[in-house]
């Protein structure tokens, strides 16, 4: 990465916590700043600054590091409780001085979170080897950020799309978010621009329109990603979540439909996860709005797609979600129809509306996928394969694109090694080469600006 | 006006109070109710179509109203109190066949205040006939419209400006509120689109990113305008005042700052009135906020109009002001900053900070001009006139063209009689001249896409 | 009055508003501070002597304003709006120097209403000459005091009952006011000690133990008791009525059941009052919910008030209330049963819930009555009247030997006059005679530890 | 104990959670229905029954079981989360058939504690053999109770005193809550009745008259006493430590200053408890406002234990208390003068308001202190130790006392074991003697109507 940056202005500040970590005793302090000594620093720094540079337009996680080279944040135990010191922070996370009331609710949970995870993971209650487990960590994880509300009907609209899609998919995500908004929804997106972001504006203007007090945005992003799709500011709760697969579980069990705008390789991968999942037997009865949408122009990118779902996983995932293309309107209603259902569903089955007990997530899809060279390379896709063990190969292949695109790790990767090699059968790379053309043809890779080198190679 | 519109959606509803009216005696609503059989109705019936008309791009007041000519409201009388019951109202206002919560409350406000209105000038309390009675008058709409709220700090900008901007001087004016609302402040309008729109929209994105649950939005209009200037669904406070003077007094009582964007004719009148106050002797020492700001493209027009108040009006009067261009940080800043003067003034004082007591306003303000040919015809603009009464002759002048230009009635007129014809000595009329000349160049006074005829006439 | 009270200790405060009047004009302002130099200022000042006064021990008003002759309440003007400056006020409603916070709004609350009342008499608006004009003029005197609450469930339950009761039945008016909270009723009482203070006690602590946020604690009073039954500083909304029939008729419009514990006069008072309008054939149908309950010991106390009223109105009159004697919870389970009915009832009429419009109240019981030798003399007390005028003069009787025990200008005209007379049929009188007997063998008339001297004497 | 109670009013009835619990994992659900197959069943069936008793006028624990013996609370697992089922539960901890919502809070907080205590227990991260390791323990006891409130004033005042006390003390201390309230003081005790409960009553009534939004009643239980001392419903944060010696950690770490009421040996514990720890040179310069109180009767009693204070501790621990006699208003203005000086302190220190981090207590006091017959006869009461041990042994003694007194396993003890023997130099068990009989004498020992059997014996 050579390109240019002009030398930024910063800031050096101090701020103590709001809204998490309030109360800490003084072995937790101990703790959060023994942290700061030891591998766990460089983690929460290259996360803090990707929330500081939360306006910034630039996707390239390794770019922005590059760019505050000197920044540093200090850790400051007190008998009070906890304090921040930043050094050379990005000026634009400042008003006057003073840290922008989000932002520093952001910078708190990303300590929470890290800390939490850590701690968690070293007392002897997570149990990562098992289904219920995983799903009992994730759980916790929300539940610590005080994400899983009780006794709040179910209004949660996931967001999944492109964080590089051109003006007419973002005024289309926005007026997509403006119905859902008017219709009193929430939104959750995976953070950062694009389609993660456009929902939450078109929303908070609905929501302002229809008095409605109490929205959450709600964030979920993990330390590979959000550097290069920072929160956005509008983001009210930010969960930072271990990795990839824990992040997907989150969506999916908090979220009480989902709705996939136009994106590129992540967005693939999330729309597979989901199929993936859907798929599998235990779920057929469990009601799951899922509902693709974007303007008139991606017609011929949902057309696509769903030519490449139909050659790879065929009629029965077609069955588990509607393309509704230029209406936003319908698009907010038949989500609102769906929730509608799974409303009536819970009720019915005493569940919770806050998490989604009943919904079956197979190991498969819980299990951390690396994406190295050698993993891309073996992953098995095969026609005879059963089509959900399919979906999660594939779901694992986009998955390692993505990192080989955005992810600090995947770029040295490919910048070491060259690109991923992916090997199966013809019925199915033919389809997957054809989509991911598109994809590139349609700038769907990267930011526009740059030009798209793929991280990937095809070998049929 | 011949232009065609395509015959637009319209749906039936019926409605209960919500944010006002909600509390009536019977004998209230039963005299609502033969509001809507005498000739309040058709105020009435304009004010609650421009409301619902909200999104429409039209500032053209005979328009709308054509253009929905069975629209019909009934005031409905119960026990429980009253309903409005609507027919062939504009659709927009509705999300599946629901009101949107901010024109409902909206709807009410119209109605408290038109009816609130004629009840006050029927009681005896009010007397029109001396600048403190008009002041009190003013002081009861608002407050009867809870607009007044007592111990709160000072935050509250007014901004002024065109409602027919281009698109730079929109997303300025969107950057601009973006600051205040990022400090904390409170922004009023006039309602309506351009600077109207642009700030509230800002600063709504900001209060959400500093966690301000309690931003106003606070709309002042009046009869004549709202058509034109429809509020737009941002505004959380919505205030019909009787007519222009007491509109304008209103700003200036309610405000802790102006805040003067590009505009044309009407912002011309606004930026005139102020002045005009300001430089009276008894206002001298008042704190008093004032910037005019617009992006670097607009620095013609402030260049302009600063010459214009000098060639007018003189140094003092350009005393009163600061121009800022394009640097919306800056004015947002200095505004910030002029109202902690305005705090420390007003807590010296004993003064309240909900109203400004202290502004002296003269009668030749608050009195209502009424534009018709004879009274702008005979418009003293004279040199040797003092300055505080030419700038009040000044601001009736632009009080007319808004009036030919966008309001019903003045509409009417100038199909009947021709334009306006202002008289007036060389010296003033030049600059005069020069200044409407460019507004109409750069399209300020009318939304684009309509040929501007001028109303008026200039002799010298 | 002989009785020596030993000098109590006093402050001097100055108070800004609270909770009324935070908002007004510089016209108000002035007409409050002209108030205080007129003949409304002995008005304010006694009611606020009251209100200062509230945790004395006395219920008679010229013992209470010959204890602090000196004690002045002025009325400053600031720009700011208002302030009140006291001079040698009663120590008691202060805390190292500071004014308890129900104190100051209370004491604001009756500057409000006492000055709403005379400024709603000069206005145009009020009709005192028709019923419905009374009644609108009370909505409007509500309203004013922010008491009616729309969008509220019927939950206010007014306690009528002697300020004069013995422990027992104090306690067991606590009990049902503690089984009251318990079930989410809001209590409304005339304010004072005794029944006024008990039902309200017992509910603060079940509405603690209920977690109910908003409990409202309504008391209705007049100028002419509020020196004799202060309001207790548990009450959080305090209205003033400017006469015994507003007062009433306040009562039963906003409660929506009312449940009468053992008393005196008054409280006969008020149970002919009820009485009277409920036998009215418009109210045949309407639920009106209303209980007699006391503790085991008043058993004999209310067969006797059964007795009078089955000799004088007679079995319909009966049928409209139920006594429940000893069981707290019972009247307390009927009283929200009952309640539940008038919602039912409301909701089906479109009736609001917070103002019981459909009660027709005859003007009979609407215009005040003055309780002097003349008008006492000439009561009509026979058997061949209309059953409804008969309670109508029989509630008067009552009326002015309340004002004789513990009213300023009543106990003046007795020091003057002697005992009013009352005449009338035997058939009534006796039975009249009776129940007045039983309350002084009670010690119904007066708080105990004063000996009762009749301010009547029964002409049969 | 052979004492007949009548059977006893019970209902069945399932409820779920409110304030703690809401939000569960499926597999906390299964622990804690495990835990109701364990041996945590039967503390949480009694901690539950005292919590449901709460109205009763017994402190013996085992009578209280006794009485419900086929009392039986079930934990249901849901989807959704947990349930309580609970089957012949007093039946007057619900309101025609519905729990009171203070009761349902309180059952789900003991729940909530009990197990969090054990699982935290479990956990490696409670190290409990160092003094930071149990501050630290206790501090997550009461954050996970929510009852460390961050940002908020210093404002919570203790209260220590007898839960058998006279109708005088009972009002005093009424009285002196009612004045801490009116000074806007939230109020710590340790739950039950008398001193326990008084303040809180009159703290509520105040908080009523100054408005006071957000009053904390906080209960510091543990399980061993809850039955004795069942939480009154007032309390609205209950905490159950798990032992004694926890209890008083949390109340002197969150209490701002400590009011000590006449009470029996458990209030000896407690002001022995508290003066060891003030006498520890560490806390010489640590402000800490500790009064005894009481009305003028109980005078004899403070000049007895201050005489036993001084002949025992000497003149220094008699530094760090004010005695005030008969004088509610004053001891409330001392307490408030004293928590400013903490106020100051904290502030000055950056040390939390929320939690006393400073004091400094040895594990002398830490360490739990069982009272068997053995532990109790070999406490070293001697003159010549240093004197912060013989506080912490005096201190001990008194624990034992109470045990033996109220607690069910102490009762168990002393039933087959005879009373406890207390040996010690004549110095200390002379004064020791006269204090325990002073206390015998003045039916400080146990609620009266029960004539006490004393429970230990001092062998000089």
């Amino acid at each position: 990465m050579n390109k240019a940056f002009t030398k930024p202005a910063t800031v050096n500040a101090s701020v103590s916590p709001k809204g998490s970590l309030e109360v800490l005793s003084q072995l937790e302090v101990q703790k959060l700043k023994s942290v700061s000594e030891n591998g766990l620093y460089d983690l929460f720094r290259s996360c803090a600054l990707a929330i500081l540079n939360t306006g910034s337009g630039t996707d390239n996680a390794k770019a922005i590091l590059e760019t505050y080279p000197d920044f540093r944040i200090d850790i400051v135990q007190q008998d009070r409780g906890i304090r921040l010191n930043l050094f050379n922070a990005p000026a634009d996370a400042f008003v006057d001085g003073e840290m922008i009331a989000s932002t520093r609710e952001m910078l708190f949970s990303a300590l929470r979170d890290i800390v939490y995870t850590e701690s968690e993971l070293k007392s002897k209650r997570v149990k990562l080897d098992s289904g219920e487990g995983i799903t009992d960590y994730v759980f916790h994880l929300l539940r610590n950020a005080r994400s899983l509300v009780p006794a709040q009907e179910p209004r949660m609209v996931v967001c999944w799309g492109g964080h590089s899609i051109g003006h007419e998919e973002y005024e289309y995500s926005k007026d997509v978010g403006h119905e859902l908004g008017l219709r009193g929804m929430d939104i959750c997106t995976g953070c950062g621009p694009g389609v993660m972001k456009g929902p939450m504006k078109g929303a908070t203007i609905a929501h302002a329109k229809q008095r409605v007090r109490h929205a959450r945005y709600l964030g979920l992003t993990e330390p590979g990603i959000i550097a290069a799709e920072a929160p956005n500011p509008i983001v009210n709760e930010l969960v930072i979540l271990p990795d990839i697969e824990k992040r997907l579980e989150a969506f999916v069990r908090v979220g009480h439909g989902i709705m996939i705008f136009p994106g590129g390789a992540g967005t693939a991968e999330e729309l597979l996860y989901l199929l993936g999942i859907l798929l599998h037997p235990e779920n057929a009865d469990l009601p799951f709005p899922l509902i693709l949408t974007g303007p008139k122009s991606a017609e011929p990118y949902f057309n696509q797609l769903n030519r490449f779902i139909s050659a790879t996983l065929g009629s029965e995932a077609q069955k588990r979600y509607r393309i509704i293309v230029g209406d936003h309107a319908e698009a907010a209603r038949e989500m609102v129809k769906g929730i509608h259902e799974v409303r009536a569903f819970r009720r019915a089955k005493a569940d919770a509306y806050h998490f989604n007990w009943q919904l079956h997530v197979d190991m498969e899809y819980q299990n951390p996928f690396e994406p190295t060279h050698a993993n891309m390379a073996k992953l098995a896709l095969r026609k005879d394969m059963p089509v959900h063990l399919l979906a999660a190969n594939l779901r694992r292949a986009f998955s390692g694109i993505v990192a080989g695109n955005v992810k600090e790790q995947g770029i040295r990767l490919i910048e070491e090694h060259g690109p991923y090699e992916i090997r199966g059968e013809t019925d199915i790379l033919g389809p997957l080469d054809e989509l991911l053309q598109a994809f590139v043809k349609q700038h769907r890779m990267k930011l526009p600006g740059t030009e798209y080198v793929p991280c990937y190679r095809l070998k049929r």
